[in-house]
């Protein structure tokens, strides 16, 4: 892998319409189960409707819900169905959603997918009220389940802690005075890895595989996650466009401590100090400067070392697969989506 | 009963001091277990510490956490142990407090008991993520139950989509033209029933209870969440002040479609079409209308209403109560908490 924002042809997806096919559904069950308003702020914020409630004309990509594949594909790598790990893909692409509308209420961010976020739409009280229905929803859906509940619960509640606790460090970091990169690893594992970890684990659990098994596949999301999170941090700088529909050079603009900035803040030459400097201005940056801090962020090493960590993170979610021991079809296709996952920008 | 805001004597909740004794230890340490950010925001809510963290000097008043109090006094109820009923205890309260924090969020209220609202202290943000942290935690408690968290978790995740749904009908009443008193009930059963209800009902499922039981229990709480949210809404206009912490009035100022309101709008005589036309205007009310509305409520039959409903409500709970087989001591604590919910105005 030369370049972690290459261009990599989208073959990977596509090919997973089957998941669509399940998950869709069940999804769309879930969320017209919650009362109207929520439903509504819910059905905007995953690209179904308009902000009036009329249905989106243009049919979304397919096989964009990577959690609920991973989840299914989880499944069948310990000889499971798909099916009887359906709940747990609905439960973890309901959580995504609630842990993307609260953010953009914390964050403030004013664009999700390319469109204007839930909030700046219906209003904070709206998307924070849609975001605590979809949490219980995705509580509920694992709840459900007809025999193993308990784990599948006790995996769902465990990984939303960590999420929590990743969310809280992200938002520490801002008035944090210097972020080191195991902190920061840390807090990309909380926030997007536990629940990457998490759907690959229900899918273990809800086959019934044994503790190895989930363990590895639990591990194999969550290095999964924080790869995918690095090269995010990556595409939020130096992408053409970026997988959560937010504007690139936002990061840099907000002065957010992403991982190349972490990594080039801590650096010593020149590009770092001269960094540091414009970092530690407690104002957004201008667009003048954001071209700059581009620039000393790479010159300073923070998009090599943070593509090297991207790479990292995805050789020891590979390796911790391989614990599970999922049949070599499966095995194939996680790693497809693995690789995906962390190499494409579109 | 005669006056549901009268004064009655504050006896009844310093006897239930041995639930502080159980329950304060395990809050502090669910909520101790929290990230930094979040714990602080949620000590800070409960009363437990200032804004900066530090100890709160005076002794709070014990035994004010009904909701613990039913879930333990539920559990006895049935022949079962305080101790095996911790958990759900402990899960409903910080489930309670999730929602005054979203709630506060989402109403804009800036007072909660008695002082400045968390999201006016630490922000909307740091109120969201507090609130979310606290759900999980209350998730997190039930499904850590050795044995019988299934159920725990079935009762407390259908009691939390309830409670959006109340929250949501609440919500969706401020732009509503009109709103019957069914549609009150309906959205205080969700709002406050749904939680006292599932207070009750975990004290039962912890101790092992059978369904019935724990259906009159579930019931029970149901009932008596219902009775005390007329009562308080009765007290938002006519209390001295008022258990929430809210200044009295702030509700008519605001509008709010509370029931001694929704039933005085419902009215035909002159106070109500008065009370039509002041309540039609788009703006708060001013002082000096606030005081015109009480008397137009009170006139149009709006406090009579609210304060039968609640004695209507209360009567059912008992009724409910009397399913769930409680001993005879237990039947008689549970009914003095229940009528000093409904009476009391300290």
């Amino acid at each position: 892998m030369s370049q972690l924002t290459g261009p990599v042809p989208d073959t990977v997806f596509p090919r997973l319409g089957w998941v669509d096919d399940l998950v869709v559904p069940a999804l769309r069950e879930a969320v017209g189960a919650l009362p109207a308003a929520e439903a509504r702020v819910a059905g905007y914020h995953r690209g179904w409707t308009e902000a009036d409630g009329a249905p989106v004309e243009s049919t979304p990509r397919r096989g964009k819900a990577v959690r609920p594949a991973l989840t299914l594909l989880s499944a069948l790598a310990v000889g499971g169905s798909a099916r009887d790990a359906l709940p747990g893909a609905v439960a973890v692409e309901l959580v995504h959603d609630f842990t993307l509308l609260h953010d953009d209420v914390i964050d403030g961010d004013a664009l999700r997918r390319h469109r204007p976020a839930a909030w700046s739409v219906f209003g904070t009280s709206a998307a924070v009220l849609a975001g605590d229905a979809l949490l219980v929803a995705a509580m509920r859906a694992v709840s459900d389940v007809p025999c193993r509940s308990a784990a599948a619960v006790a995996e769902l509640v465990g990984a939303l802690m960590e999420l929590v606790e990743g969310q809280s460090a992200d938002v520490a970091f801002e008035e944090a005075p210097a972020v080191s990169v195991p902190q920061y690893l840390g807090m990309a594992g909380g926030k997007t890895g536990s629940l990457m970890g998490c759907a690959c684990a229900l899918g273990g659990v809800l086959a019934g595989a044994d503790g190895e098994r989930v363990g590895g596949l639990r591990e194999f999301g969550r290095r999964l996650g924080v790869a995918f999170q690095c090269a995010d941090d990556v595409l939020g700088i130096w992408g053409r466009s970026r997988r959560s529909g937010k504007p690139v050079g936002s990061d840099l603009a907000a002065r957010k401590k992403s991982l190349p900035v972490v990594a080039a803040l801590a650096g010593e030459g020149a590009a770092a100090r001269e960094l540091r400097a414009l970092y530690a201005s407690p104002h957004p940056l201008a667009e003048q400067e954001v071209v700059v801090a581009r620039e000393l962020v790479e010159r300073a090493g923070g998009r090599e070392a943070a593509e090297e960590e991207a790479r990292r993170q995805l050789a020891e979610a590979l390796r911790a697969l391989s614990y599970a021991r999922p049949s070599a079809d499966v095995y194939r296709q996680l790693q497809e989506i693995a690789w995906a996952m962390v190499r494409r920008d579109a």
